[in-house]
């Protein structure tokens, strides 16, 4: 039977029928109300999803566009102090490097962040702080309110990846101060890969760079998103705001507190698993630091094999993602994100721990019914 | 009855019912042999279209992010000479702008471009060359295959903005020394919006900065296109590639001779309305321009608005496109563009001629006959 494999990954991840067939119409002119109108609503429901007022765009680009945005418009020529902890917080900082003069203030990945660095940078004059809320790469949860504390407390502009946090768990941009958020289509938000979002506060608008990128200058989207109709700057991937429109109405029909307490309780359900079967999650916390709601990362036990678990799991139709760069191999990730709920997370634990089994791991318990106990 | 209008602009074009469905699709993973295997098809369709064997990647932004590429890989730092004769080529010299030192070689819109300008920045130490090859603003075709010969006399690496002629006019890459060349999916490949695609020349690689954006560092969609499975670098806006490859498929099903043989006679029918009418067709031109096959921009004589014509023609269920920017007014263009033929062109032909005669223009003659002779 040829059917999708179940993407449990920390993105992309499955979309509702009705996100996916909206980007099936025929083409309609993006410098139209009607356009506009589609992108009113996503800002609108952005807005709320990343807890701000401030003004929201949305970029025809991967996530990692919006990052760059961030970076290029508002860390040009700047110091930034970029924690480290993972792979994307890892990006940030290559980022950095070419528009600023970027500070790593690195931790192992899935360990806690320093915040005492930090202070310390914003001491020695650090005007830019950039920090991954949720790294994925890790499954760890990064202290943002905090963080955002630190930076106001010094005058620095807070960037911050949502990347794979907002619509699946609480942001508070403006209560926790971040000036710039962003966030990927393909995460949370459950639409198709492709765009991204970003927030601006007022504060950052003060200090924008005179020497901005074309594409991501967020001038140009702020002065096309002030027009009647709204507009982007440049032509937008029409079928993705169609289907972005979609993904947020679902979001606001759900509930944004309802749908953060269903990603608690998915997230919650797959540690119960891991625990269940003797297994430790891979993140090392302090009492600053939490597990990810949106990713879980298991550590593999000695001597079990990566490739063949995950082929395990291929095999029973669903996808679930390995280590990244010095991570392969020594973990695996269950994606809880989006659209899915008990049924998916029941189904990937049932295979994983066939997988765990198969490779020759000795289970301490059934995972299966540990979540099945959660999410009840 | 709810329907979209039929949009005959200079992009978005309609697309074909295989193209739309291919996006509906649930979320395949972007790091897989299967959507290698789809950006495969892509490129070996369109170095076909692009008349190259150079490399060619595929980025996830519209046809400015294509641009912006590949002048801030290639002429960051450097002396670039801009052709100017339309709103495109004021797009390239505005980003050439932010990344070297840009002299605007300027031609009032839709005249011929002074070679001889060229040939004294050349001399000058000009190292870049831009070129809109087909000026969609003002519906002329430039000469690239002679701009190309006068760049690599000179040495200089020579960057064609093919957005809106690639798919639907012959364009030679190699042939003409075009060092990059880029398209954008939304106009004759008759793809939705969102993708641009680059080629690159050895002879650019060679001359790459060494200070790259990060999103559009074409080193890094270099590095990931030569993986296996073929990779773009960072997330790709999945259903657009999807639906990108049923683009391209088309193209090579049609054959390129046939489908720039059908722009080619499209255009030259819409011409002939044009002419049957009584009006002139804008651009005006010398030995060396040409009338864009993929767009006909026309005068309006005095005294006829174009809002007026322009809500006749909506009203009946056809988009054709005013002047931009200070053409406002003063010309209307008609695409012809991917996927549309007859049926279409006639019936915007007769919808613009009802128009024209509605708002007080008294025809000469009949131009939706004279379109429908060349058709035939």
């Amino acid at each position: 039977m040829e059917k999708e494999s179940l993407l449990m990954l920390p993105g992309p991840v499955p979309m509702p029928e009705r996100v996916r067939f909206a980007m099936s119409r025929q083409a309609i002119n993006h410098r139209s109300a009607e356009f506009g109108a589609v992108y009113a609503d996503c800002v609108r429901v952005l807005k709320t999803t990343f807890g701000t007022t401030n003004d929201v765009f949305v970029i025809s680009g991967s996530g990692t566009a919006g990052m760059e945005a961030a970076v290029a418009n508002f860390g040009r020529d700047k110091e930034i102090a970029c924690f480290v902890n993972g792979k994307f917080g890892e990006r940030l900082y290559k980022i950095s490097q070419r528009y600023g003069k970027a500070h790593e203030i690195k931790s192992e990945w899935g360990t806690p962040l320093d915040l005492a660095a930090l202070e310390a940078q914003l001491e020695a004059g650090a005007q830019v702080v950039t920090l991954v809320h949720n790294e994925t790469s890790a499954g760890i949860k990064n202290p943002a309110a905090e963080i955002g504390k630190l930076a106001r407390k010094h005058d620095a502009l807070f960037v911050m990846d949502g990347i794979t946090s907002v619509g699946g768990d609480l942001v508070e941009t403006d209560k926790w101060g971040v000036d710039v958020a962003i966030v990927g289509s393909q995460k949370c938000l459950a639409a198709p890969a492709g765009l991204a979002a970003v927030s601006v506060s007022a504060r950052a608008w003060e200090r924008l760079t005179k020497n901005p990128p074309y594409y991501l200058d967020l001038a140009a989207y702020k002065k096309s998103a002030a027009g009647k109709p709204m507009e982007t700057p440049y032509t937008p991937a029409v079928p993705l705001f169609l289907a972005l429109r979609e993904a947020c109405l679902i979001v606001e029909e759900e509930g944004l507190a309802n749908r953060i307490a269903r990603h608690q309780k998915m997230a919650k359900a797959v540690r119960a698993a891991a625990q269940a079967w003797g297994l430790s999650l891979f993140p090392k916390l302090d009492a600053k630091h939490e597990y990810a709601t949106t990713v879980t990362a298991v550590s593999y036990p000695d001597g079990i094999s990566d490739d063949a678990v995950r082929a395990t799991i291929k095999k029973l139709g669903i996808t679930i993602a390995g280590g990244q760069d010095h991570l392969k191999g020594k973990i695996f990730r269950i994606g809880t994100m989006g659209a899915v709920s008990a049924p998916e997370i029941l189904a990937t634990l049932a295979a994983t721990q066939h997988g765990l089994v198969k490779a020759g791991y000795k289970i301490k318990g059934n995972g299966v019914e540990a979540a099945a106990e959660v999410l009840e």
